[in-house]
């Protein structure tokens, strides 16, 4: 049976894409874990088999635990990627009302996503800011009725809130792209992508060279995102999407000279497109 | 008298990089706000003439509420840079001892720096994030001994705890860089340096060819950082810091032609270059 990490508690949109995945699959065995530090080391040492975990939300931007255990701590490929819209909620105790609300409380991400509604319907109201959506709930089940907390219907049912209002996410483009990750990557579907993150060596043009060799091989760059090298201020790595498959003769061609003009390189894994909501924006 | 806002509580390094800054002006009143939302939109609205606020960790990368602030919802000038080491400290209640400590708290990006610390003296410690490093000072002090945080020496006088280890940080490469924003951005230098922020159309190439555009001038690309454009998952806003000044002729005819092919341009301000840790790694 396949065993499938994803990152908890219970209740959060880690589970929800973790269901939305293991929809597809026979038979497996879910198990949760407490950081993305873990669930990436387990898959790693072999102790489950692959793993969910949040690389990207559209409001928020990347998530940088994920992005650098995968640059420098771990060994394991990218397998397939979801996305999952995320809906927050205000959640109180059964008998609290609008009118008794006198604290939110949230991960600062959702309390940032609903950042209007708040202003709107409450303002100078005191925000509490907890370490996840879950927490949030668990303590507002655990208060006194003048507590609300902002997270999703699944934390609702595990702690027995009740919904005061749904869809409290200012826009309608809150979506959270997660990633499958395993000892091996995807196998070529013809419609595919390829993730890897490289650093450059410390001159003036070095990225834009980079990006020149997937120019004059027709690549499609969907994403570049840069993290701290950490060794020094002002250095960097750069994570880059690409459509393609490693075993596609351009894309590979192209990635055998990236990996000439880089002072380090990663191959982070070839995986099937996301269908919708996901397109080509660079080359 | 110049009004200078930064970002409280007190004993945090925002106050540290303020007071570093205001050693070089000759009369100014400290403003602290609770916020960078605040900080910022007082600067615009006259309320203050300037503030000090977090920009890029050399660890943990971009401040995502000061990059977003500045694209999209202020309309403010960066006039100056600098650079503040920020050093982590285990801070107990005056009668603690290292055997007495149960639980850790800090804000989660300072738990981050000094993960291998932790690790190694406090295996399997409770972990508790708060929101920032002086609100972990403060419960520290209210609390029962069994209670260590993590943050900075100003912290500890603040709220009168012990400083039961100095330097705990992860490696010596702890650095936040910050940004002085005012109503105008600062006067030529010659060793200067300007931020701006676009987004390109929805189609191959268009960030290549921007990036072209400072290679035909031959100037200097100092950092690119993405952020989501928030109106979809897969578009992006780019930021990106080149050398030189507005003033100066190449730079301004480059980024005359930038303006044309962007979908979405504004201009953050021209700048002193830091002197130390901050080298030009890209054009």
């Amino acid at each position: 049976m396949l065993k499938l990490g994803f990152l908890g508690p219970k209740g959060t949109f880690s589970q929800e894409a973790m269901l939305q995945y293991a929809g597809g699959l026979k038979d497996y065995k879910a198990v949760e874990y407490g950081t993305i530090n873990d669930l990436l080391l387990s898959v790693q040492d072999n102790i489950i088999d692959e793993a969910v975990v949040p690389i990207e939300n559209s409001l928020e931007g990347a998530v940088n635990a994920t992005l650098d255990m995968l640059a420098s701590e771990v060994d394991v490929k990218i397998k397939a990627e979801l996305a999952v819209t995320i809906r927050q909620n205000l959640l109180v105790a059964k008998d609290t009302d609008m009118k008794d609300i006198r604290c939110i409380l949230s991960h600062p991400q959702a309390i940032g996503q609903c950042r209007k509604y708040i202003d709107s319907k409450f303002p100078g109201v005191q925000i509490k800011y907890v370490y996840s959506t879950a927490a949030a709930a668990e303590e507002v089940a655990g208060g006194d009725g003048s507590l609300a907390a902002i997270g999703s219907m699944a934390a609702a049912d595990v702690y027995g809130l009740k919904v005061l209002a749904k869809d409290i996410q200012d826009g309608d483009t809150n979506i959270t792209r997660f990633v499958v990750v395993s000892k091996e990557d995807g196998v070529r579907t013809g419609r595919d992508k390829s993730s890897i993150v490289f650093s450059t060596e410390d001159k003036p043009g070095s990225l834009y060279r980079i990006l020149d060799i997937f120019n004059l091989w027709d690549i499609n760059m969907t994403r570049i995102e840069s993290r701290p090298a950490k060794n020094q201020l002002g250095r960097y790595i750069f994570f880059i999407d690409v459509l393609g498959h490693r075993e596609d003769d351009d894309l590979a061609d192209a990635l055998k000279m990236v990996r000439r003009k880089v002072s380090f390189y990663k191959f982070l894994g070839s995986y099937p497109c996301l269908k919708e909501g996901y397109s080509a924006i660079e080359r």
